[in-house]
């Protein structure tokens, strides 16, 4: 079995799960508890990250590590879009999945990392389908919308699952000449665009991502068609993070249960407080095409 | 040997090196203890010169006659561009090296100083292989990317370092009609770029400067094919910046090993904090093409 073949076999294991990010050794304790399928390591939460404005990096391996250390389940860690040198670090350390992420600095606005001599699986950020097979044709095993992160609005995830539905959709229509130029436009080889018209969805699993903050806005996601759930900020910028992470794994679960999501949705707490998209200065999702 | 063969000879000892920017004795002893190859006396970091948002311009010469003084390691020193009598009190007082640099307040718009008659060496900034190629006609024995100074953003670096090596790629399919039509366009010797196109690099030491901030930045900028790495502010703006410099000089030594650069980025404590790009007034790499 190919590398490319495992490691999308090893992303199709998080389908219908819920990968959460954590700070340090406790808040992935926590992670695990509530039943996260994975956790990602970083120093700060987008919704901290937001508010520092300066350079965001990947982070400590020793942090990291104590991470791997106290969780069974697969730890993923970001790298800087285009930072190939952390890419190779994060994979000696033996991290399970590399987010190639626009919620850090970018370090190349050229080129993403050719992720294709890696044995680490990667997953990158897709606003829609042109995004989406370029970071396959790089070689990313897994993909995820890039929703505002850090805003806890749910909006950007919304409209990035959309365009990739209506995109794939609209391939259904075209014949092999149309597919050629529409490949030539996504820049991307039309065998991958011809695949993704005949499965109806990306070849890869995709997740939505970004400003996701509650249980009903996890299942919303799902009921899009997405299949699986990231949060970032939303988990511990909310008042109680242990039951809002628990809350948002069963509404990935029940997503097709309405008043089951009413009692999911119930006495949590505030969820965290967000951010209106029109306020902000940086727009991350904009960052890596 | 002519002067100008000593002094390219002198930059290609600074292979694999890294320059560190100190602000005074002790900081050079810091950097020297670390393994710098040499260190730059200014008298404010780039990150510090940006805040204070004034005229910037070559240091005091006592202050850097006493970090001549602190150590054995060479020490470069910093000019405006095109202020050839600050060059000439450079060279009076000794220095080893200077750097006709971006960072200070361009003193001529129109010209560069004239290296030729210099017995000291000097160093440029290029962006790209016009610069490079225009710098080293001038008599830069040394060339180094312009990357945004005072940032910790180490995106422009990238993009100066990607665009210098396509630069150079593509002059290997131009015959020899095609390459003065070139050395045209860059407005340098047709010799200059013939004799870039054969070496398949510049004719002279070319290392990677601004906004390297971490071990790993250092190995990328490494990978790339720089020659090796200028840190201004990313040692000294860091949290332990004994810590820092020998991590960043042993990155460079390492950079083909990643499981060894895993373990020196660990437990550094912060790096600068940095700026984005985006959120600047001024972008010193701008200045003098």
């Amino acid at each position: 079995m190919s590398r490319e073949a495992i490691n999308k076999g090893f992303a199709e294991m998080f389908k219908n799960g819920v990968i959460m990010d954590v700070t340090n050794a406790d808040e992935a304790r926590i992670a695990e508890a509530a039943g996260a399928c994975a956790v990602m390591a970083l120093e700060r939460v987008p919704a901290d990250i937001r508010k520092m404005n300066q350079v965001a990096r990947m982070s400590d391996p020793a942090m990291i590590e104590a991470i791997m250390k106290a969780v069974s389940i697969p730890v993923m860690a970001k790298i800087r879009i285009g930072h190939f040198m952390e890419a190779r670090i994060l994979e000696a350390l033996g991290v399970d999945f590399i987010d190639e992420s626009e919620v850090l600095t970018p370090a190349d606005e050229a080129y993403h990392v050719d992720k294709t001599p890696f044995s680490v699986p990667f997953v990158c950020g897709a606003r829609n389908l042109g995004e989406g097979l370029r970071r396959i044709h790089e070689g990313a095993a897994m993909l995820r919308t890039k929703g505002e992160a850090g805003t806890g609005n749910v909006v950007e995830a919304v409209r990035h699952m959309r365009t990739i539905t209506e995109e794939i959709a609209a391939l259904r229509g075209l014949d092999e000449r149309a597919l050629a130029k529409r490949a030539a436009e996504l820049r991307v080889p039309v065998e991958l665009v011809a695949r993704t018209r005949d499965l109806g969805r990306f070849p890869v699993v995709n997740f939505a991502a970004g400003g996701i903050a509650t249980p009903a806005d996890a299942a919303m996601m799902m009921a899009l068609g997405t299949d699986g759930i990231f949060v970032g900020s939303g988990i511990f910028k909310s008042e109680h993070p242990s039951k809002m992470a628990e809350a948002i794994v069963q509404a990935v679960i029940h997503f097709q249960e309405p008043a089951r999501l009413a009692a999911i949705s119930a006495n949590l707490g505030s969820a965290m407080a967000g951010l209106e998209i029109g306020a902000l200065d940086t727009l991350m999702a904009a960052r890596g095409v």
